[in-house]
């Protein structure tokens, strides 16, 4: 199997995820409420759209990063992004959960939070698990590859590994403040942290 | 990345994004109707999804106009487009509110149509700045360009924003008038704004 | 545009149309009998979805029939061609409508089984439009063309029109009747009508 | 048409319904319950979804590795791959049903579990019939083919229908053993049982 085709089904799964977003956002009752206000109530259901797409978003960003690098498919990556897009497909329905829950306060809206991170750490395993089978030897790059640069880059990409834990134990805390650090975590990854030889030795003058 | 990647994952969102639309039309209840005369009191329904459909398909060719431009994919690009995206998947959602308000009239009637005119200037905002981004040096077309025909072009382009500023604010005063003002928008768009060398100088005997 | 891009979209919206016919599919409610009587209750479910599957089935056989010729793509052609993917998106719907009421008899079955022809009707009368714009002199198809053997390719390939015309109005007599014309017109439709220079003249030992 | 273009279609319609997947999965009513309680009481809902996701997870790896042996693609083979993208677009419906009823015991959970094994049989059923028909002469796979490593291949790929119809019968006695065994199958056929010439006579270090 090439990349390209495991690389457009891959594509094809995470755009429908990131589409099927909106079905979770429904026209308002009004219950004798003006159409404005109704519209105004259900914020949160926007703010959980936005984060989604986010978090979406920079999984397809950083697929792309690693797959670009990738010259031979063998099985245990097929099995690997298999396993990813089982939980990156699934993001929806936290995100439906969080919109439900998160204006309850309360028990809801900690194990509603707890259960949007925990499906966002389990990406992040997925992730890891995935592109440390591809850094693990220079086969699946089909390119010599620097133990040195490996592991540092290893060690940038799995930071989420770490921050999306934490995540998960503080939303029994402060599931807010989790929200915002899911924020602030799309946007780390939105550069890329992926690129096995980028950064200190090559000079890239605007990196994709 | 290569633009081929782009184009496709783009293309895939804005392909379920269109074929999304259908799924807001239900089957009517009876309520001692004939089904004919239920099928026909849902006019509302057919209207809105012809018109967003207008709106993503017109969506769709300009944004294949412009990337067929483009020869360099940078890291502003990816982010400009992903923001594009986000506002392009939310349109099934004022939609579903414009299907289901318009006939009630009065506020949620201009309500609705202000929220649906508010997420297309949204989308022509986005549309807008990713327009700047490509064309506002030579870099991303890969091209030199002259600095007179990309002006034209961009206002060319850009006259989208004013028109929907315009039907946001018209919403509340004549919603039925802005859905009109969409639908000629829509054809408007429909005909080449996009491509920069394109009009004056070149004969282009059947512009796609 | 290239034919690449164009095609790839249009099979994005249809692989997506057929797809979402199974969400028109529920789980049933119980009510006191048991599931497998439940199940077996919503037979006209099951009957809608097979006949809409191959409806699109064979549409999207013909798209690409059709499309395989093409060598230039116009305006015109691109705006035929989302007409097209309109009616092709909307089938859920009438679908859907068939499922619900088909069981009904009376109004409601004619009722819905003439909105699902008339559906259909739109598609043929587009695809029609398509294939004359096509097919209208060589530019398009960018090869020399034998008017009698396009004469005989648009005649065969627009029988459709006149089928679906009459299952519009058979309907109102006989709709069970109809929902089986439109079974023998999908395997019609699932042999090759629309390659212009087929048959007669040149030996194609399988055709696709 | 070539195998591109079928692939790419049929790579669409699975990756839209192993994505619709997630859709049958709904925020709970709490109905007085902590909202952890209500989320770990609809257990079967994401134990349906994991086994759906194998499954067509598989199918996905099974058709790229019979499409990367075929060559030519006919008319017969079109009309097998419709047939089997019919039953693999049905699954979230069997998905739904086994969610919604394996928890009921009794009646309910036999059917269910049944009639998603039935569905998988008849996607075994239509998968076989497009590998008989691909490796029946050496036309579609376009180079020569050693009878007795045909009817191997063929042995090796059609042992699921056996299993699938065992799957049906047991599901009215053991409907939990059943999805056991689904899950055993899917395991099985996530390793190579597809390439006509893999195995015994060719060295492949890591096949995918």
């Amino acid at each position: 199997m090439t990349t390209t085709r495991l690389e457009a089904f891959s594509d094809g799964v995470i755009a429908i995820a990131i589409t099927l977003l909106v079905i979770e956002i429904h026209p308002p009752e009004l219950d004798g409420r003006t159409l404005a206000a109704a519209l105004w109530d259900q914020w949160p259901t926007y703010l959980a759209y936005v984060l989604a797409f986010a978090q979406l978003g920079v999984i397809w960003l950083n697929h792309h990063r690693i797959f670009q690098q990738v010259q031979v498919v063998d099985g245990p990556l097929l099995l690997l992004n298999l396993n990813l897009l089982l939980w990156v497909v699934l993001i929806p329905f936290p995100t439906a959960v969080v919109a439900d829950f998160v204006q309850d306060g309360g028990e809801p809206a900690r194990t509603a939070v707890a259960l949007f991170s925990a499906v966002l750490l389990a990406c992040a395993i997925s992730f890891s698990a995935l592109y440390l089978w591809i850094t693990h030897d220079d086969q699946v790059l089909g390119t010599p590859l620097d133990p040195a640069v490996a592991r540092r880059a290893r060690l940038r990409f799995s930071l989420g590994l770490g921050v999306y834990a934490a995540a998960v134990a503080l939303s029994f805390v402060a599931p807010v403040a989790v929200l915002v650090l899911h924020a602030l975590t799309a946007a780390y990854y939105a550069f890329d942290q992926a690129t096995v030889a980028s950064g200190e030795d090559q000079p890239a003058p605007r990196p994709a």
